[in-house]
């Protein structure tokens, strides 16, 4: 049996800010400390909610100088956030970012597993090995770890929360009141793992929630990245210039996950991270875009954010006219490598000015998501159809735009049958498509029985 | 200015079961799974909002074995189950039981910072250093930290919690929209803390709440854990097994506080755990006591659970009849060792049998406070007065016996004037009359002002 696909979205809420746009607080419907304010971040998932939308996704950093973007300056944590928001929402998927560079696996197992619990299991862990090689300095390390000890940590430690996840078995807790029995102590697996990064006893003192295990996020774009989410990611958060990019990536990432770990195709669900401006028109989106651009995607923000990649290198001390200064590179190394190395490189090969190169980042904002509902929805349906895609994650920047893809552009979607009329599902697996993991202990169990 | 003395109250929900009780789960009015079920929690905690309670409690362990009692077996993290609770609460204080011993400062002081952020003010942070030794092995480590090594880290981990929660003055951010101005950058603090067991950077990317910091709980009963508490605990988790007991160590930890590290008594707020048995009469209520005592606090449950301050030491392999094993004293090294001691010596000095000592455990839960709603008041009233405390953290066994608290005796304290009526104050701090610590760079600026 397949069941019709589905087109998947999710919301990202910016708060005060978001990648490259420094001054969305001046927008008077956001509140100056949206991003530690419980209530916009309800107000936002709500409208998500009724928009059917799949999932809110919350995006972390954990290291700030003086001269760090509004967004990042102060920012609740994303699980505890999540936890807040389980009870004030009913249906939709809470995806939040959480680093394996700087938890132990136990803690973050159980964090997440409770985060699963309270939402009845709509739970999911956007996997991040921390960009930002200032992080190190908060957790005692004079240096961020190299890739390949970041990418080794990410995959062990994942591996390890879904074992400690299967500690229960479904029917472990029998909690009989006739007979005083409550658990069946058979069905309690401890772990005793001992790996190359990671050791734990276990087992985990939390049963699986309704979707088994929460589902697994990633984001990276490196060789080790995309390895990383080929093998063990359901969800793919990236981004795409065109759809022409898009359905490589997906093409690529789905051909690793079948040739390289097996995988069926569907249990990857990628959704790039896009820009949506809705007009009356065509033409008025594309206004409010471009006032949009020149209020919050200023040159200076551009600037100020550019140096992220290179370790939040500070690019004001260069002479903007002068050539590009490509040995920045080197700072990037335990950062976010493979973004710093193709502006680099693309900035090498047009021999562009440092101006120039601030400049073609800020093209990002200028998107394809823009103009009217209509439009807007058959540009969003033309990728998903052509496979450049399973799904989007809207970025929520300006409240009033978010409100009309809500009630303008997701009822086209559903009209048109790629989207969800109302919920079919408590999870976030079930939203997702996304078969619910056998627990490994009661597999192991029914495999002996059938071989008997 | 001295405002009146206040009873301050908490209340500990149980979940499926509590102190040696195992079979709290029986009562069919407690759901099988309390422990992990959110709309259990969130009805305990707005019954105790409804009597004006100062704060509920959530006890922690995270270390199982398939003997382990039910309520150890299956339960959510404290902290992400407190946020789930801030959204469905409004007033009621919220603590949380986190480890220094399994941490990272920065972590978790980002979690209760944000905790205390949503929650507008009201979170509270257990500090534990972990008893249950086997702990340990959920971490990476072969054997629990000797007792020097789990204070030391918890003193430096919460003045380094506390300095990182002073990040931000409170006045950092100003989001002028009339200049743009977002951050007076002067006012946001790194802290470069190279210490004894943690080096961190900082800043946190985190405002402060409306109280500050969140308060500092905390239950040691070693000399270092009274130390501990004399020094850098707020409000203190204690057992008393009479009056006498409790005004001993009230005298103790508050002589301690003011000699040794210059504080006010009234910044140590002392509420030892009870448990509370409301009847019609009190002899209704002790023949209530007399029933759940059979029920729930069998011998066998007291047996089960009677190895944890020895490190989960077995006992069921020991004859019951004969003298008690003094030489299991040594396995209590790294566990609750204060405790495994006063059991030991206690023990070889009235020469008894394990049977007796087992036995004498459950003495605990022939209560003090046991009796009419009149008789109940009367009593806490006494102790309050007496000064063998500042007031009472009541544990939630029998919801039925819970809701008798709220609407019986609570009236009653509030008649005579020992507890509010209504709140008065929005945050933890508020409702337990402690001060909202000076942000140290402010104060060190207004010093420097003053000085000119």
């Amino acid at each position: 049996m397949t069941s019709k696909r589905q087109m998947h979205l999710g919301a990202v809420p910016y708060g005060t800010g978001g990648p490259g746009s420094h001054t969305l607080w001046l927008d008077p419907e956001i509140p100056g400390d949206a991003s530690v304010d419980i209530a916009w971040y309800v107000e936002m998932a709500r409208l998500a909610e009724r928009g059917r939308f799949d999932l809110v996704f919350i995006v972390d950093s954990q290291f700030i100088t003086p001269n760090s973007p509004p967004h990042y300056l102060n920012r609740l944590e994303p699980l505890t956030l999540l936890s807040a928001l389980a009870t004030q929402t009913e249906h939709i998927g809470l995806v939040g970012t959480a680093t394996t560079s700087f938890n132990s696996p136990f803690n973050l197992a159980r964090r997440l597993g409770s985060l699963d619990l309270i939402s009845g299991g709509r739970a999911g862990w956007n996997v991040v090995t921390t960009g930002d090689a200032g992080t190190a300095g908060n957790y005692g390390l004079d240096d961020h770890y190299d890739y390949e000890t970041r990418y080794g940590r990410a995959s062990e430690f994942i591996e390890l929360a879904q074992a400690l996840w299967d500690s229960y078995e479904d029917d472990a807790f029998v909690r009989d009141r006739t007979s005083g029995a409550f658990l069946d102590r058979g069905k309690q697996h401890r772990l005793d793992h001992d790996g190359k990064y990671f050791k734990v006893r276990g087992p985990l003192n939390l049963v699986r929630s309704a979707q088994g295990h929460p589902v697994i996020f990633q984001a990276g774009d490196s060789e080790q990245g995309r390895d990383l989410g080929a093998s063990l990611g359901e969800g793919i958060f990236t981004h795409a210039a065109d759809i022409g990019a898009g359905q490589a990536f997906c093409d690529d990432l789905k051909t690793r996950a079948r040739a390289k770990f097996g995988r069926r195709p569907d249990q990857l669900v990628i959704m790039p991270g896009i820009k949506v401006v809705v007009g009356d028109t065509d033409q008025e989106a594309r206004e409010i875009e471009a006032y949009n651009n020149d209020r919050d995607h200023t040159f200076d923000a551009a600037l100020g954010e550019f140096g992220r990649p290179f370790g939040w290198h500070d690019f004001r001390q260069y002479d903007l006219d002068a050539p590009f200064p490509a040995d920045v590179l080197a700072y990037g190394e335990r950062s976010f490598y493979t973004r710093a190395r193709a502006i680099t490189q693309q900035a090498v090969e047009n021999r562009w000015t440092l101006r120039e190169t601030v400049e073609s980042t800020r093209q990002f904002h200028r998107g394809e998501f823009v103009g009217s509902a209509q439009t807007v929805a058959a540009k969003l349906i033309e990728w998903w159809e052509a496979r450049a895609c399973d799904g989007f994650n809207i970025g929520i920047d300006h409240p009033s735009n978010f409100r009309r893809v809500v009630d303008e552009v997701v009822p086209i979607l559903q009209e048109r049958g790629a989207f969800r009329a109302d919920y079919d599902s408590t999870t976030l697996r079930g939203h997702l498509g996304l078969p619910i993991p056998a627990n490994r202990h009661t597999e192991r169990r029914e495999a002996v029985d059938e071989a008997v």
